[in-house]
């Protein structure tokens, strides 16, 4: 059996995810994310920090792109964004790596690539409460590798004219501008999300581009839900959208 | 007569603005920027590129700050806010100053300040069309300052925790986060201004402390019209807040 004693079997836009309910579990960030990151046809994309493989087995239903990676360092949700794929068929497209984001230029043994996509861990290195199990520590917070080396290994390994997506907390938006720019990363595109209407931004996403000009176009709010806790119109519409 | 023949004499507020029609005339920018800006009873506060005057003379009715400087370099637009302080009695509270920005040091003469404030010119030098009016030139284009002299100049004389204030374009807010980390003034609030309900913003306002540690705090955007394009309740309420 694919899916381990433990696990949950999540159902998602027809895709089958494989998920640790006591352990990581993908969250609506991922999902965001993978409705606001493009890939042409023919593109190659590589998601950092994947998790269970949320964002690469959703922008597969929703681009054009040929091939993606995910980089995952932990065994065991390694193994959970493998057999996800293995569930779904769909070994061909995707590719799941047991591996440290620092390590890409050597994985991609200095080939470039067109996309990199990712939903790091928000936490700085020692900020916030940490949660005893591993897994879950290290998707909050900076364990393996911190925001500016998630910039860094994107810029590596992007060609010119790449992409970085990224969702991050409001708060190290300032971290993240300045990495970009010292790693010639330009941010041309930011849309903050909203969860509810009249409240303050809680999430950012960052298009960058490898070395563009700068000009950042600033997208109008996504806000996630009505005063009625019932989904916005403009979000129901953001997550059905194909790039 | 205090009011010259080609000027026009506005109220905001039961404050008289001189303006000029056709040529620098204060807008919505500076009174949201005023509105935006804390300062506490006894601060002294310093507006960088002033124009007409409008941010010090608003700040005076919202606000308990001791003293206000004004900078402006264009003689006849000096001239102008001179006279607007005159006309509503506030020379004791107000001074403004014909020169640059750049040498807010010198003027001070090493002393330090409490906050400084500034509308500055949007577009980058050789950006956008080039209005042939010098003071209208001023005012949008970075001719006599760019952004970075702003933030070195506001650094100077702000003391430890001092803060800085300003109103820019949205475009160009990576550049003034990475001037902002360069030059000890860590970005800490920031709120965006929406033009319309569901449109993208156009503004953004940022609060800079000298010396603090990172941590970016986000309010909810300020939308300045209803569908309707009358105010919304959270813009009026915003202008008639005192800080």
């Amino acid at each position: 059996m694919i899916v381990h004693e433990n696990e949950r079997l999540d159902e998602l836009n027809n895709l089958k995810i494989i998920q640790n309910p006591k352990g990581f579990c993908y969250g609506t960030d991922a999902v965001i994310l993978a409705n606001f990151s493009k890939a042409m046809r023919g593109e190659v994309v590589v998601d950092f920090c994947t998790g269970t493989g949320a964002v690469p087995l959703l922008m597969v239903q929703k681009t054009k792109a040929e091939k993606f990676f995910g980089i995952e360092i932990l065994p065991e949700v390694y193994d959970m964004a493998k057999r996800s794929v293995e569930l779904n068929n769909l070994m061909d497209k995707i590719t799941i790596i047991n591996d440290n984001i620092i390590n890409a230029p050597e994985i991609f043994k200095g080939k470039t690539v067109d996309v990199v996509t990712c939903n790091p861990p928000y936490m700085n290195q020692g900020g916030g409460f940490q949660n005893g199990d591993e897994a879950i520590k290290a998707a909050r917070h900076e364990v393996f590798c911190t925001i500016e080396d998630v910039i860094l290994s994107a810029s590596k390994i992007l060609r010119f004219g790449g992409r970085l997506y990224l969702i991050h907390k409001c708060e190290r938006l300032c971290d993240i501008f300045v990495y970009m720019r010292k790693y010639n990363l330009e941010p041309k595109k930011l849309q903050y999300v909203i969860p509810k209407i009249n409240k303050a931004p809680n999430l950012v996403l960052i298009e960058g581009m490898k070395g563009a000009k700068p000009y950042l176009h600033t997208l109008p709010p996504l806000v996630i839900y009505n005063e009625d806790n019932t989904y916005t119109k403009e979000y129901l519409e953001f997550i059905c959208e194909r790039g």
